[in-house]
């Protein structure tokens, strides 16, 4: 999701300090503070432009969400998609993911959402996957024992390393689809999905999204 | 895979004992003696008409093979065929796999295969699905540290429900492909695949082809 970088963004960011976080681990172990409500808090890395978030946001008054995203105009472009929603339970957040356990105090985070995350197909890039092993450790971290990492994607073979990677790590796969928009369909209203941009863009090709859930287990 | 019980099977299988056996307890812990060599022994369950195993043990002259199937008259069929090729590195068993633990010794078994097993798509037929805990458990003991459970299946549930068994179970996922027939063709004659009757079936519709390696830890 190369963007350029846009003048308006910066602006836009400076301008709206309520919906958007710079420096994240100034609020590690507060971030109720930034919310209406105290109350469940879910995070999504690699958020993109938002859809999947503002459409959790909206669906889910009783929980509280974060979206990080790496670039800045990327970003910049969901907030100001969610700004006019006055969305009082979800904040952005412009930083790496890599630094979450510095952003987030053990068992601060309920769930985590890793939505269509770059593929890094070369096994020398494997580290950057953000379902590798490292990436694991940092949420396990946050999450605590019986939390849950909830990832879509379209990439056949990211998903295949994913569960090699999760199994290894000794989560629990609680949830497993290897065909989620015909599941949705088939159960009727029991099944939620809020789609992503790239999910829309990908099932619109015939692709089929893969989905699982992995929970940190009780000790 | 229904098939009537045929008057020829009973003549079949009472005309060659060499090469198919009725009461696999007797031979626990002694299988080497019913094949020409000594080496790694491979189990199939579920094995059908035998168009797999024979494959196998026509590519691999250096393993020994034994497949196990509980319908006879589905058995027989895999005799008559395998009969001209005199293999002498192919046994069949006319048995129940959930026996397993009474056939073979702990560590007897190299490597074990399950291909297209019924779904048993009803929860509560769970317990029958050859990828379900207790079968697991079976498979581990003949298996012993280290050895390899190798799954095929066009089935998505059964598969999905396979892997979270098999993690839930501690088991190693080595291997993962959501579309085998596309991992081989692109593969340049690196990855093995020996065709099993209902894949063949399956792959000319056009649906993926599933397939796992797990394996027993060290523990
Ligand atoms: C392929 S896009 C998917 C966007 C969105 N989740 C969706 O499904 O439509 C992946 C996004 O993750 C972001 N990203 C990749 N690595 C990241 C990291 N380490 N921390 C935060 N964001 C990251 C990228 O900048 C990009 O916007
Ligand atoms: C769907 S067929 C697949 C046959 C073959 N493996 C293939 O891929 O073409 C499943 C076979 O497993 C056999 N089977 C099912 N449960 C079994 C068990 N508990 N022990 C041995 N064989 C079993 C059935 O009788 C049937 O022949």
């Amino acid at each position: 999701m190369r963007v350029r970088n846009k003048p308006w963004a910066d602006t836009l960011i400076a301008d709206n300090e309520k919906a958007i976080v710079l420096e994240p681990a100034q609020y590690r172990g507060h971030w109720q503070d930034r919310f209406a409500s105290q109350q469940p808090l879910h995070v999504e890395v690699g958020t993109g432009k938002g859809q999947f978030l503002i459409g959790m946001a909206k669906a889910h008054p009783e929980l509280n969400f974060v979206g990080i995203e790496l670039q800045k105009s990327v970003l910049a472009a969901a907030l100001k998609t969610s700004l006019p929603e006055e969305l009082t339970n979800l904040q952005w957040v412009l930083a790496d993911g890599q630094g979450i356990e510095n952003f987030f105090e053990p068992r601060e985070v309920a769930k985590l959402y890793l939505n269509f995350s770059d593929p890094w197909p070369k096994t020398r890039h494997e580290k950057r996957r953000l379902t590798s092993k490292t990436f694991l450790a940092s949420y396990s971290a946050v999450l605590g024992n019986g939390g849950n990492i909830q990832f879509k994607t379209d990439n056949r073979h990211l998903f295949e390393y994913s569960i090699m990677s999760m199994a290894a790590f000794g989560l629990d796969l609680r949830e497993l689809s290897l065909d989620l928009h015909t599941d949705v369909a088939a159960s009727e209203g029991q099944l939620e999905n809020i789609e992503t941009e790239y999910e829309q863009k990908f099932a619109a090709k015939g692709q089929p999204i893969y989905r699982l859930v992995a929970r940190i287990p009780e000790k």
